[in-house]
């Protein structure tokens, strides 16, 4: 609970880590609200509906899309995906800072309606270990995986938008940086104004 | 060591705690540079020369403001203060981050020479715990007492030129958030450009 909750867009390139990165921020406490992303893409082996993900089809989603429930949704290599507003809302709304995952695509949307909440971009310690990381991943094809390394290129080029920048060496240390930026912003003298 | 080394500007009313707090940054090991104030007020028991402070003549203290040594020098309730420059400098040559301790009306001062410094407050939880702390000190006057009693109101309106603010409720937690404010620092996108 604190008086000035914040969104905090956690990014980076595909690969870079970011699932693992929340779900060890989830097992070492950090008291936050994990955005949980709707999505049309298949469900992934241990991944689990309402949790990892919510899981919907493309219907239900292109519902959602039409109501104006998503922050930001967007197709990414055929599947769509989307964070519902309502539940960022409802969080920041019970004094809770919310973490909000999301590509580097949907951190620019994100940052055009809502500039003052804070973007922190995941990096690779260098591409040669994102491109590794994509391969043992196994979940694409050759062409995807080809496409994916190619946008994660390009990916790195947006990392002047953020205000923050966190290599991923070691994933403990990872957190504890990423909660060291939580805990100073809410420190900060002037706070950010946050209008979603 | 880092790129981009930082001074950090650790302030406050008198009778904060500001030297207790440092104390136990040192204690933690944090790794910073630590300036030395030089002061020509008489040492305090238990207080080492070198360490705490450079304690000098009104007379040496005289030629280092002549010979432009300060960052800043003031001259509170009778005696002087200075946070040698060249130590500063040195440090943030060498990548470490620099701690300055610096009253309300120093941090002005340096505020006006690096605005792009860290300004980190130290606020009392209440006004009520401060004037007890400054009581407990036992080292001032009636008068002396009252006239820091009325500073410190003064200077809890100059929070606004700060940066960060850290409530002083617990040592470990003031310690932790100022290691947190450090730690966020050094992951900014756009790092602060210091000029001395």
């Amino acid at each position: 609970m604190r008086d000035n909750p914040l969104p905090i867009i956690l990014s980076g390139p595909s690969g870079v880590g970011k699932d693992a990165v929340l779900a060890r921020m989830r097992e070492m406490g950090l008291r936050l609200h994990y955005t949980i992303t709707a999505t049309t893409r298949p469900r992934r082996e241990g991944e689990r509906d309402g949790v990892d993900y919510y899981f919907v089809s493309q219907k239900r989603f292109q519902e959602m899309v039409e109501g104006g429930e998503f922050l930001e949704w967007a197709n990414v290599y055929g599947n769509w995906y989307g964070v519902p507003k309502k539940q960022v809302q409802e969080a920041l709304g019970r004094g809770l800072d919310v973490i909000i995952k999301a590509d580097v695509q949907g951190a620019e949307t994100i940052k055009g309606i809502a500039p003052q909440a804070v973007f922190i971009f995941l990096a690779p310690p260098s591409m040669e270990e994102l491109e590794e990381r994509l391969r043992q991943r196994k979940t694409e094809s050759t062409e995807e995986l080809s496409e994916r390394i190619k946008t994660a290129r390009e990916e790195m080029e947006s990392l002047h938008m953020f205000d923050y920048v966190v290599v991923n060496h070691q994933i403990d240390q990872t957190v504890s940086q990423i909660d060291a930026i939580i805990t100073a912003e809410g420190c900060r003298v002037k706070p950010r104004v946050i209008k979603l």
